[in-house]
């Protein structure tokens, strides 16, 4: 069975419903651009990717069903601005609308209204395959540079926070390397990390796990270290939320502890990202800004208390992982690089594109 | 506000029940033996050192209130057998059974029933003065230790698990470290990891920093080695469950990733603990069984479930720091040393105690 958190079909959207998982199941029908808002704002989907993609098919559900009438452009306009500002943080939704917007502008010139609303759901459909298409590429590539390394036949291997199919628009970055392994019936097993505080691994990761039938075992951030002295791990691949020019890589906070334990154990450590992720506008990790979310992730869980009252906490989301430590490469849908030669290899093949 | 853990006088005992920490503070009675069985077994006291010290005192108000009648040693022997079948793998209780069992079979020899109760009696309650007044001796050689190193006029200290008031008979091991440097004025913040799968850091370890006035701040376990980066981290301080002869430490899951985060960015990382955790009879912690606990512990709080159904889960409770990551040194009441030191040390002064 392969995970599906989004269901498109022309006309019809449905999204898994984040917020019930894992304990429920259920697909949420997203009807209109103001659907996809309020789950986008609520976070029944989450993940920068997944956002951008569930954004847009929902303006294409309106779009096939004739919204914006003669003036399909402005209300193209008025609804990508509506969804980008649902999590102004998660720049693909922004980076989708600026494309998305200069594409339905440009065809406006020569195209009528009936016409003008057929391409611009053809854009959005397309960015939907090439998104999930952009994943496998990720996927095989590194599979095949993890087991390039090893004589062994199978791997074990260690991820964490959640990178997969419920992060993107299907088969995922850094699980989707995993995926991949599975499928060529080369992985032993992976470890997930529980990963504090949102819990996106306990919840989101092993919840794909034991829906596709991958080997997976659970443990909390803390035991990363052991795990990688007593079961044997191959390689630990990690997504990214920013990879910058010389290879640093901001990602979910963990990430930086585990990229120190692999390079203590030895263990090549990768970074599985699109290159619609990487940002070569920034020279070095010493330019993102952490952000630091609010102290009841980690002071309470689903709304009760588990920390002692009164105490105060510090919550950044995310790390900074400097290139030094990423030994594996940085796994994009153009090939596995290292960090010192990403800049180059994404700018040759980015201008190609 | 010093926390009480232990609240004993002479024919009184009653314990602070952290079952209900942090949320309620209640102490209950100890009354019998029988009390002190169902509390230790229940972990409303919890803490190898604490664990004996409860049981002992436990005795100790039984025999004032004339237990025993005219054959206390039958009932000194039955009683501490309870005791310790309540936490088999608590070595401090045994350890504490199998000496006072010693003494009174010597003390038997010479005096009568009422005699023999006294003495054991004032045995018991020099166990529970000693075991503060060797935390405290721990605490001061720490932080004058830490502070001998550093030329700023106040230190920033990581810490683990809960080593603290609640662990011991009062003022703690690594937190006894904490304690002194905030005593001395020296003490800028503790960063205090949650320590999961158990919670002990936010549970516990925040607890008594609320209470105390300490300045902490709860971090979760995956933000230690940015923690160390950003936060200017002067040393890293962590108790043990056992130390062997050549200083491998086993202690709560997860110190083995803060040592090596520590050793990353070159910040002296401290075992505290007694000479009584250090178990010279091992050589290295490859002979140290690690525990492995129930699923549950990590796929539920408080009996809610928070991990998807199905995952497999490793939950080892304890992992082993090789005595190479003890760069700081190992804080014992009888001074600090490093891990090279350590058998000698104790075999000359063990003798001499």
């Amino acid at each position: 069975m392969t995970l599906e958190a989004i269901r498109y079909r022309a006309g019809s959207l449905q999204i898994l419903n984040q917020l019930l998982l894992p304990h429920q199941t259920v697909y949420d029908e997203i009807r209109s651009v103001q659907d996809a808002y309020e789950a986008i704002k609520s976070m029944k989907v989450r993940g920068a990717p997944a956002i951008a993609i569930v954004g847009c098919l929902s303006l294409a559900v309106e779009l096939r069903a004739g919204a914006g009438g003669d003036d399909p452009v402005t209300f193209i306009r008025e609804s990508l601005c509506h969804l980008t500002s649902a999590r102004p943080t998660a720049v693909n939704m922004g980076r989708a609308a600026r494309e998305l917007m200069e594409f339905a502008e440009n065809e406006s010139m020569e195209k009528n209204s009936e016409q003008l609303r057929e391409s611009v759901i053809a854009w959005i459909e397309d960015m939907l395959e090439r998104d999930v298409n952009d994943n496998r590429k990720i996927g095989n590539y590194g599979a095949q540079h993890i087991l390039s390394g090893v004589p062994r036949d199978s791997v074990t291997i260690l991820t964490h926070c959640n990178t997969g199919s419920l992060a993107t628009a299907g088969y995922g970055t850094a699980l989707g390397v995993v995926r991949s392994l599975h499928a060529l019936g080369r992985l032993k097993r992976v470890y997930c990390t529980e990963t504090r505080p949102y819990n996106q691994g306990s919840r989101l990761t092993a919840y794909e796990a034991v829906a596709e039938g991958i080997p997976a075992t659970l443990i909390t951030d803390s035991m990363a270290a052991l795990t990688m002295r007593e079961m044997d791990i191959t390689a630990v691949v990690v997504g990214a939320d920013r990879v910058v020019a010389n290879g640093d890589t901001a990602n979910k906070v963990g990430t930086y502890q585990l990229a120190i334990a692999a390079k203590h154990h030895g263990i090549p450590f990768y970074v599985a990202a699109p290159s619609t992720s990487c940002d070569l506008s920034l020279e070095s990790g010493r330019d993102i800004i952490i952000e630091v979310r609010p102290p009841e992730e980690l002071t309470s869980i689903n709304g009760v208390p588990i920390a002692a009252p009164g105490i105060e906490v510090w919550n950044p989301a995310f790390d900074v992982t400097p290139h030094q430590l990423i030994t594996g490469g940085i796994i994009t849908e153009l090939g596995v690089f290292l960090p010192s030669e990403l800049q180059a290899a994404l700018t040759g093949r980015l201008t190609a594109l």
